[in-house]
């Protein structure tokens, strides 16, 4: 979070064809884990006192992965590059080009690059929120029991 | 701004090859007034109490314009269909694809679809936030002293 007021306009302008951003770094999705596959993460905004939301834009590899996790906050989808699949609460959801998607606070989820191809979305969270919770063994058998979401996650 | 915290997942799928989506109005840009032109507005996300942020996507048909105006709310935008320009406090920006542009408390604005095509770009604002306000004679007077910006405001 920028704690001081931009009073200059900033423009963060989008690289040749690839969905990379000049004075943004892409950064790696977590720190460390093999929870997630080849996801990679660029912070576009980071949010400010006057609009206190962070916007992010995640890529995952063909056939990648992101963390099966869930948390109180809620998060705001726009894919914006391929296609591919999400578990979000008990509904496993297609996912192209410009759906917009609402993950509620609490619901499990997990977004997969399934379409063969990189899946690339915006995901906007509020700056300040609570770390994500990955499922222990109790919650993995209650996913279990739809038989889609068992076949779907990854863990 | 939704009062009640929705825990069922959310989708709104985008329709076809054209930027609408389902369950999503396309409406008029503002209520009335001469000083757009062939402007859309569609909101994709109205806020929640645990993300008060709206997401609002516009679209700016061929040679139209947004309204020249300014609030103390800052915007996040991101370029989303086309190409274009926009004033940005003094600057003149010009938008292509999946450029992101942070338009600071207080500046003057203006977007324009000057290359022949729709312009359409996401923007995302507090819930709570001010009225914008319209230039009088005075700050007309002022930023008309920049020949760039006199030549490409349209009022």
């Amino acid at each position: 979070m920028t704690d001081e007021i931009s009073d200059t306009p900033t423009a963060h302008l989008a690289q040749g064809d690839a969905f990379t951003w000049d004075d943004i770094p892409v950064l790696q999705y977590k720190e460390d884990g093999t929870h997630f596959r080849t996801v990679t993460r660029q912070v576009l905004f980071d949010g400010a006192p006057d609009l206190p939301c962070q916007l992010r834009y995640f890529e995952i590899a063909a056939e990648g992965h992101s963390t099966l996790e869930r948390h109180q906050h809620r998060h705001l989808v726009m894919i914006l590059l391929g296609a591919g699949e999400a578990l979000v609460g008990e509904q496993i959801l297609p996912l192209s080009l410009h759906d917009v998607v609402e993950i509620p606070p609490g619901a499990w989820h997990q977004f997969r690059a399934t379409a063969g191809a990189a899946l690339g979305f915006l995901c906007l969270v509020p700056v300040e929120r609570d770390r994500p919770e990955r499922p222990g063994p109790a919650e993995l058998e209650e996913l279990r029991q739809t038989p889609e979401i068992a076949t779907f996650i990854r863990l």
